[in-house]
């Protein structure tokens, strides 16, 4: 049970290490979407994104509780940088296993905080196989990506530093956050349902990894009819876990196409002048398409990082 | 003559309609360069680019002083959007004399602050005849980009901002600028004299189009050797009342490459995760180039705008 202390703990935790980060508006999106948008930019946070706020809460407990001699996960995104860049903070070893396949821009990223890099072969199984051999033989603790209270109570702060800094007169009707494995959701949700109980919080989910609307709506873990999406961040599944926190704080799961999605993240580029990762543009797509939900609201949306490859943007 | 008081007047004439900008730094990068950088981020300024702060104060005082019945001058630039900007604010019609040639997104920038556009042959005499025949037939004023006073002290307000939120305990060793007119540069070098006698203020210049480094020696307004840069913003030559104050104020000016100037953006861009058009990444590429000029030193930099297109990046 995540209750409000935990994530008060988490952020006491964790803030030494983190940025608090600035929220941006823009008048320009403002008077396309009809409503008044402040972005909370985790693109700025340490590591490029969100995920070294659950990365560190997790792995600053697990060192100080003496939990393992070492932090193992299996990433080939951000959470991978996470955990070697919070185990380099407490000085415990970690050992990332990532696909072979993964890029080696990606891969030099996580060797760059001294973790250790275990490739493996680009199947979910290869990968929890990966994670298995090195816990055995190094005694390492996982910390999974999204399937962990510590993680999600981390992921919680960002809202929490939203509705502080700018919820405080006036409450926020909606914070939107994008839906993956739903860590970051889940966080969302629940700093908002202690610290903002006025408010809503709806997911932007990309419709070529559609699996969280479907669970939203039956109850159980689904997946996804297929996966094909720019929002590289997202394509992973609830857990039983997050999907239990989703169903009881949030309020509706929207979904969006790659187009819109593309739309969207050229005009956080073109007009804030700030650079983010696909899936942080799904919940500005999500509004930009329901503008009727949003009218004249005022409206959080928590953009989760800024790691994309130069060489391959989608315009 | 722009003493403090013109500069002070100008901020406090421009303040309603202008942001002041973040100053971000980046532990990253102060380690690859050895030293303690601070990016005054004027990509995020209204229009996207410092160029509205000039723009504003001159713009404001031919309103307020009702010197003509309307504005213009000749700009493919950010020049062009602050001049329509700023005619807009104070509800002047502005006429914008751009070659035929510019991207159409600049025209429609422009239109879309309410200005006209007069097209013209892509040359320097047509430009400046487009200017003359409006003012013959509109009786509007002409703000020029840099060779203006007012604009110069609006440019000068960036530093000045710069200046009083870091430079105030510990002054800085150094300000950077790029150079290109030589407005920014000039307004930076005042500002800096006026209020941190102590700092150096240095000039970086793409190779491309090396025409100040040139002026700053003879003394005389030279013209480039050749102009060939991606720096789209840094192409024209100084102007004696820009060469002037540079001489007075400015130490060094210092050139770099192309390939060491989309080194430095390509940085910025990963790191700091914001966007910023090459003319801006001069500077950290000369502290780059440089570093045992700048060791240990705290610097400011003036980031100059982010209007890039996404089109056309040079990764």
């Amino acid at each position: 049970m995540i209750t409000l202390e935990t994530i008060q703990e988490a952020h006491d935790r964790i803030r030494p290490f983190i940025h608090r980060t600035a929220v941006l508006t823009n008048q320009t999106i403002n008077e396309r979407a009809g409503a008044e948008l402040f972005f909370k930019c985790e693109n700025f946070q340490k590591i490029g994104a969100f995920k070294a706020r659950g990365g560190l809460n997790a792995v600053l407990q697990v060192a100080q509780n003496k939990e393992g001699s070492a932090i193992t996960t299996h990433s080939s995104g951000n959470h991978a940088q996470a955990v070697a860049f919070a185990a380099r903070q407490v000085g415990v070893p970690a050992y990332i296993v990532m696909p072979r396949t993964a890029p080696q821009v990606k891969k030099e990223a996580v060797l760059g905080y001294g973790a250790n890099v275990i490739e493996c072969e680009p199947t979910l199984d290869a990968r929890e196989a990966g994670v298995r051999e090195v816990m055995a033989r190094t005694g390492a603790v996982l910390v999974h990506p999204f399937d962990d209270d510590r993680v999600i109570a981390g992921q919680a702060t960002a809202a929490k530093e939203l509705i502080e800094d700018i919820g405080g007169d006036q409450p926020f009707d909606v914070i939107l956050a994008p839906v993956g494995g739903g860590g970051l959701l889940s966080g969302t949700a629940l700093s908002t349902h202690y610290l903002s109980p006025s408010t809503r919080v709806i997911a932007g989910e990309p419709e070529g990894a559609a699996d969280a609307i479907l669970s939203f709506k039956s109850g159980q873990v689904e997946r996804a009819p297929y996966i094909n999406t720019i929002a590289d961040g997202l394509m992973t599944s609830l857990s039983e876990r997050t999907l239990a926190i989703i169903r009881a704080h949030v309020t509706d799961i929207l979904t969006v196409s790659d187009p819109e999605i593309v739309a969207a993240m050229r005009l956080i580029w073109e007009r804030m002048k700030i650079i983010i990762e696909p899936s942080c543009a799904v919940p500005l797509a999500a509004v930009l398409k329901h503008k009727d939900k949003f009218a004249g609201q005022k409206i959080g949306i928590i953009l989760t990082g800024g790691n994309v490859d130069l060489g391959k943007l989608p315009f």
